[in-house]
């Protein structure tokens, strides 16, 4: 029987798993590291974790016999069924208490399930959503833990001085109930993907729209990561599009323009369409990485398909960068409005009690969207539960500032032909968002007219035959009957 | 035992069904109709089906006895639960050779387990897509048949007799294997939500951008329903514009709007997602629906949030509505181009074999989205195998006539602050689509930079250490390793 010395056990020794290792042992927490191949363990001890408090285990018995009480466990394995393996075969040798906690990136459904199973056993799970990458993991990631909310007090401690820290308070607090960690982490990797393709987009519409190279559109990101743009993406993009190789030429101009996913940003769409929620600027992020992937399409398009009579660009290039700074800014807060749109709905229905400034909070650092603007968001959530980002004093300024270039800058897009679908929905859902009548009256007319699916009375326009809250169906036809559809769904 | 006299017997008498089995009745075609709730049945044959041949049943197994053979039983019950109770009551008392065919709106998974559940017990299986509404299924649908390609012979006769009938063809064909038949069907009906929500925007333009009435935009889709636009839709939006109250108050302005869905748009949507292939228009389709169904919030929206500056339209009124015309059909052929992108992914994956102008033919007349459009298209499909509608000579041509209007619209509509999310997203696709080059290159090199993701070697600029197809990670910032990214998902 070994000695009861590590604080936490982590599984999975890939990259990630061992920075956030070594980060938590920088931070004076024992470890007790194990792998299932554990020639992985040896290694690792030999290595990278020579010389630390770190200690190992060869096998699940052994971890535990290693770990102080209530035993607390990070799994960083492949998302999906490796989690349920190792959850099936830690559960009957822990005790009543006991915390696992999925540190990898599983659908949150799969964590509401987890967590389930694993209360109803007497233990307590903890779904975290982990970001920051490699880099993150060690030197201080956002951790995004929910769950078993009694595991918490128990894990506070450990998560809070290994997340990063941003203006004086840790990047990691708790999030709420059963699947809400990594919920909230799906949804930052949404808006992660919201964020690099409205990139994408300033950088096609500098270098195709104006015609300007990689350095000079490098010193215009270096020059917005001083304002309100500040940020680790707009950082490393100009970082990028400095980086030379060895023939001279910006390395990214030989990058295959075919962009991968591993899902997450997938899942957000979906769970906004299941929510009923229109977070249009992930949506466009997802699916034009989709349109980058069918490479040799679009090769063979490029060639039939031609766009406008491109003519040199007369106005203020200044002005025209700095409208451009602004459609960005703008277009990133509808993302982000959206983004929380999507998450107090989700809670409503999941009966999640998220606290959205200690998310803008654990997001302002370590992660991959880490920014300044984040830390607006919390000053915004602080105070008073604001419906909407664009309810707030500070943004709803912020935006009414930027629109004039936001729309000047789409509109030169659209007329030089460089594609803007991010900055484009971004605009058409503040259009449609503070638009008291939106079209959609014509849609339900519609679909009473060819499906009699009813519709209701706009408020101020009732009468006898049209009553308040009432389904309405109108014979427009004079044909067919008064009955409304049934089985019939368009 | 009662006689067999029937050659199709019909399950689910709502408005949907007892049309049906009218439709086919005048057909020349002997119909058995049976509900689980009996006394419709007897309703059915006192009023609606007096005087006609159709023959009731009240159970199942009268309903049986009255089939010729092999028998033919259509369900049109609502989709999900209803569906498996009676196949699994049909299916113990049926023959081999027999034909349950599905007529609802089921969602293609279920449509494909249920093919091969049925075909393991020797029966065969048919799920179809019938679009038209309550008008459609009694004076001629559109069919969509899929799955045992042996039921087919035994149905075509009644299935293309009473569908319509369009261009002198039935607007019904054989689509292909297991769910495929309702697979098409939730692309028409993703497409159809597409088609609704152009039309709403381009009355928007009109309406808020031109200040023009019901009255003036009803003459307008008169107009345009003799051109390119000619097309059910069309035609119904122009007399829905016309339909006054009894106060003489154009109807149109006393609906809710906030518009219902069903689901099968979002269906297409998330298939779109799973496929991975950039359906753009249909996801803002139906984000807009979800959208204006936030009634209240948009309402408070509306009060803190202004748009720009309404300056009076100063250009030539006809110019911009003919540029308008442009715009809308640009848009539809994108929104057609994304859907028959997503059902050739699909077949790939799902070993389909689809015929694209069988699809096209199908959707000329009986459904929602009938159009002289779709008559183009089957045109397209007819001779080769075109990659892709915008390869195709006539809409090739056509999208390029319709691009200057197309742009001035849209750039137009965005410095007015009306919101066009599915005249832009379709936009930007074209000009992604026609792009050898998209700004993927950013997002690659970030996904590098930050988690290791790799990227590979554009073609023309492989060196030394760039080698063609091969995952190569760059060490961006001279620290860290060079270790991929396992485990972490971005």
């Amino acid at each position: 029987m070994s000695e009861a010395v590590a604080d936490i056990g982590l599984i999975g020794l890939a990259v990630m798993g061992q920075n956030l290792i070594l980060n938590m042992n920088d931070k004076g927490f024992t470890v007790c590291a194990y792998n299932r191949t554990t020639s992985k363990v040896d290694d690792f001890l030999a290595n990278e974790a020579k010389g630390t408090n770190v200690v190992g285990a060869h096998s699940v018995d052994e971890l535990i016999s290693k770990l102080k009480k209530p035993r607390r466990i990070i799994l960083l394995v492949k998302a999906g069924p490796a989690v349920d393996a190792f959850i099936d075969q830690l559960a009957p040798k822990l005790e009543k208490g006991d915390i696992i906690i999925d540190g990898g990136n599983s659908h949150y459904p799969d964590s509401i399930r987890r967590c389930k199973a694993l209360e109803e056993k007497g233990l307590l799970f903890v779904g975290s959503g982990v970001s920051g990458g490699e880099e993150g993991a060690r030197n201080g990631p956002s951790l995004m833990p929910g769950g078993s909310a009694a595991a918490w007090p128990h894990i506070k401690e450990i998560f809070q001085k290994t997340a990063a820290q941003a203006y004086d308070e840790p990047c990691c607090d708790w999030v709420g109930e059963t699947g809400s960690g990594h919920y909230v982490k799906m949804v930052h990797n949404g808006i992660e993907y919201g964020d690099m393709q409205l990139i994408a987009e300033a950088y096609d519409i500098l270098k195709r729209g104006l015609g300007l190279s990689e350095d000079e559109i490098a010193a215009i990101f270096d020059k917005w990561n001083k304002g309100v743009l500040d940020s680790f993406l707009i950082d490393i993009t100009a970082n990028i599009l400095k980086f030379k190789d060895e023939d001279g030429v910006a390395m990214v101009n030989k990058i295959l323009d075919s962009a991968g996913q591993k899902g997450t940003g997938k899942w957000t769409a979906v769970a906004a369409l299941d929510a009923g929620m229109p977070v249009t600027l992930i949506g466009e992020a997802v699916f034009a990485r989709c349109l980058s992937s069918i490479k040799g399409e679009r090769e063979r398009a490029s060639k039939v398909l031609s766009g406008p009579q491109k003519e040199p660009f007369r106005g203020d290039k200044q002005q025209f960068i700095d409208d451009l700074e602004q459609a960005l800014y703008a277009s990133k807060l509808i993302s982000y409005t959206q983004g929380f749109l999507l998450m107090r709905e989700t809670a409503k229905e999941m009966n999640w009690n998220l606290n959205y400034g200690a998310i803008a909070r654990m997001w302002r650092g370590g992660c991959i969207i880490k920014s300044v603007f984040l830390n607006d968001i919390s000053n915004a959530y602080k105070n008073t539960k604001v419906e909407s980002l664009l309810f707030d004093d500070f943004f709803n300024k912020a935006i009414h500032t930027a629109q004039p270039g936001w729309r000047r800058v789409i509109a030169q897009a659209v007329l030089w032909g460089v594609p803007t679908p991010a900055f484009s929905t971004a605009l058409a859902f503040f259009d449609g968002y503070r638009s008291e009548i939106v079209p959609a009256n014509i849609i339900q007319a519609q679909r009473d007219y060819f499906g009699a699916h009813t519709f209701k009375v706009l408020p101020g326009k009732e009468n006898d035959k049209l009553k308040p809250g009432v389904d309405i169906h109108i014979n427009w036809t004079g044909r067919g009957g008064n009955v409304s559809a049934s089985t019939y769904n368009a």
